[in-house]
């Protein structure tokens, strides 16, 4: 075929349907995958033409800014402490959660089973009846993590009594706080609180947080963002696949580990953070935070700073609106299931962990983690194909994370939400699939996307303001 | 441009420089990059004819079962010992060596140096005029480590006193051997023996060869081919990049070395493992020679089992032709060299290592190692276009290694001498340049070829055994 023939040739836009219906019709037809900015809607393109063009250099501007302070900050493991002393407002009676603030009423199953096991872990209700109770009856206060410098994966909760890891931004003199990992099986993030998820919460909160705290200290702190630089040379996205990122870890913090603790001691911690294997993905979590919280509240500027999932919805932040979030349902999650298990079993997608994809990791590097595919599904020109589609709606490259797949280009890097509304591309989110009902735990995992809602309205929110001083 | 157009278009096979002059007349022309099987030599055409039709079958079958033995085999660390005590013939007044066997007046400085060090190291000479003059009057017997399951990086030398880690291939009970890794800078086997160097083979070799072996036995044996098999997905090529590989492995020894020594004890060795980053280099050399030698000595077969190189001559083995060294004289190294260093520095290709790209690893798997061109060379390009050209000589798909960039297909597998003449490809080696004068260490890295003369030498041996039983 060729536009120069004579028999007529149709040149499709966009939408399939034309093209096939001319098809059947006999007539030869080129598509082209063209949609219209915004998806053509009259709402959002006023929007656009005031961020992109009106006030596009102002934007820019602030974009610029708020990329150059997320890409200079640093991620340091400097010390693991108790919870109630360091995270602020985290008092008797508190729970905070992954996400944006939900109430006891809303919660999913496995948030649910997971605030229980913490209450009975503080001591606040002796069973689970009681401890459920207490919630309903308003005497827990709950509130996002995220809203006061802590996050953690799946259900994210966080109560006095535990350890977090302390990570240090220390250009932006930002400290952020993160729960340690407590493996694959039955555990808490998941809503398992039983008798032995209380067990290894009393063991890890106890010796092992304070032998990895005093090797942390002795090691005069562990460059978390080092070590994610590495091990995106190493075949790891930082978020769904943590092999090389947690074997770094652990051969930085060993020697220290030895020297800390006991023989049996060094010898238990040793074998918990290599045997679960994603030990790494909190303190990576926690350095993400660091780096784009530094990067937060800059007037005008459309990138965002976090996306967080609490189990009911999907929120975002943009730099330009500060600490509010911009909420949306949160998506079902297009998965591999373990054997078992399949979509009946699943809840919607939940947990902090798409700060790693906000920050430049997970699916926004995919190209060079192409082994991760065996756990979320796809094959490798899915995870090349998704990197690439990722850097249309980012506003840079990322000047410490690199991929030697693509001739160590740097990861895309700073969503844009002006980006995200005129391509209509979402970003991709590479994640786990928590079971609906608690304590049953991990039963997939796969890729998702973060809604489009969220960025509507936070354009919006954005336009609003920018309405007002243009 | 079309094949069925009105102007004359020439098809060019092969060689450019016809077409080069037809382009310059105007003329179309389509370039065919082909080339005349076996060069088109008279002499080798028909020893193809013979390997590939008359005995054909009879020859696949044949490499059909190197293939099977290689692939099945496994490799495990289960000690570490003193070679004296283990490695076949390793008398008094004996030294191991790199490549195939070769006497004191033809090695290369390096390798001289390395010998130098290893006799004062053994007590036999006092000085090094006096260890070079015992060299040189006969009273040392050299011979290829290769000759006795064992070998090594670089200048690859062995004498008795000297630890060394022992490989077993449990399905073919095979036990190969290889001494330490003694990390970077001035190490033994780029030839560097000063007090310095002793002074660190008599820890490597007695504190911490102790406290290995104990640690291994400990922990039941270390899976290095399983090591190697993840270490594949997560960036490495197992010869130049070992970084994942090293990882794992102080990974699963880190336990065993805590429980095995004292703290002060397992704190120098896991911050020695983890500080040269290539410790793993040499249990995955012997590893490669456990499994590949499983495969040696099947008659009639063309697949290569060795490529050594001893600083003067590249030597292969082929399947069928047993223990039979087919050597020409080594290549220098196409390659990026460290600041201060150029190639008037530079030593021919040396060491065992070659062994990697063997058994299927090495050049073999960069397209899955992308970052070692940042140390060798090159881009990722050119990393996958090495991939896929190093299958046009393989045999088949190595059965335990897989690259996740390539879809999980297995490495490129078997190298068969008749393909390696036929396409007039020679397998690609990346590898660490050498200082040719004592000592000096590592000037840089790159890649060479295994010269075409070797595949000649070893292809005319088997087709005169073939010709004969015809």
């Amino acid at each position: 075929m060729s536009l120069f023939d004579e028999n007529p040739v149709v040149i499709n836009l966009g939408v399939d349907v034309f093209a096939d219906e001319l098809r059947d019709q006999g007539v030869d037809v080129l598509t082209v995958d063209w949609r219209p900015p915004a998806g053509g809607d009259n709402h959002l393109l006023p929007l656009l033409e005031l961020l992109e063009e009106r006030a596009g250099a102002q934007t820019d501007k602030a974009n610029k800014e708020c990329l150059k302070r997320i890409g200079e900050s640093t991620a340091v493991l400097v010390d693991v402490r108790r919870a109630g002393d360091v995270v602020p407002g985290l008092d008797d009676y508190t729970v905070y959660h992954a996400g944006a603030p939900l109430a006891w009423e809303e919660m999913c199953g496995p948030m649910r089973g997971a605030a229980i096991g913490a209450i009975l872990f503080e001591g606040w209700a002796a069973t689970a009846a009681e401890a459920a109770s207490l919630a309903a009856n308003g005497r827990i206060r709950f509130d996002s993590a995220h809203n006061h410098r802590a996050l953690g994966p799946m259900s994210g909760i966080i109560t006095r009594s535990m350890a977090v890891q302390v990570i240090r931004n220390d250009v932006h003199s930002l400290d952020t706080y993160v729960t340690l990992h407590m493996g694959l099986g039955k555990v808490l993030r998941h809503g398992a609180y039983d008798q032995e998820v209380q067990n290894k919460l009393r063991w890890m909160n106890g010796e092992f947080a304070a032998l990895l705290g005093r090797a942390a200290r002795a090691a005069g702190g562990i460059d978390i963002k080092g070590i994610i630089s590495q091990a995106l040379h190493m075949g790891d996205d930082c978020h769904n696949r943590n092999k090389a990122g947690n074997a770094l870890l652990l051969n930085a913090l060993a020697p220290h580990v030895v020297s800390a603790g006991s023989n049996t001691e060094a010898i238990r911690a040793i074998t918990f953070i290599n045997q679960g294997g994603h030990f790494i993905l909190n303190p990576v979590m926690a350095a993400c935070k660091g780096m784009l919280d530094a990067g937060a509240n800059i007037p005008g500027s459309t990138i965002v700073t976090a996306i967080a999932r609490n189990g009911v919805t999907t929120a975002i932040r943009v730099s330009g609106a500060g600490d509010t979030w911009f909420r949306a349902p949160a998506p079902m999650i297009n998965g591999v299931y373990f054997p078992g298990f399949g979509p009946e079993d699943a809840n919607p997608d939940m947990g902090d962990s798409a700060i790693t994809e906000t920050a430049g990791l997970g699916s926004m590097v995919m190209a060079g983690a192409p082994a991760v595919v065996q756990f979320i599904g796809g094959d490798a020109a899915f995870a090349r194909e998704t990197t690439h589609r990722m850097y249309e709606i980012t506003q840079g490259e990322h000047p410490a994370f690199s991929l030697p797949a693509l001739d160590f280009r740097g990861s895309p890097f700073g969503i844009d939400a002006r980006k995200v509304i005129r391509t209509g591309i979402t970003p991709v989110i590479n994640t786990g699939i928590a079971c609906k009902r608690a304590g049953v735990g991990q039963v997939g995992a796969g890729i998702t996307e973060a809604p489009m809602e969220c960025f509507v309205k936070a354009l919006t929110h954005l336009a609003a303001f920018k309405e007002e001083s243009c």
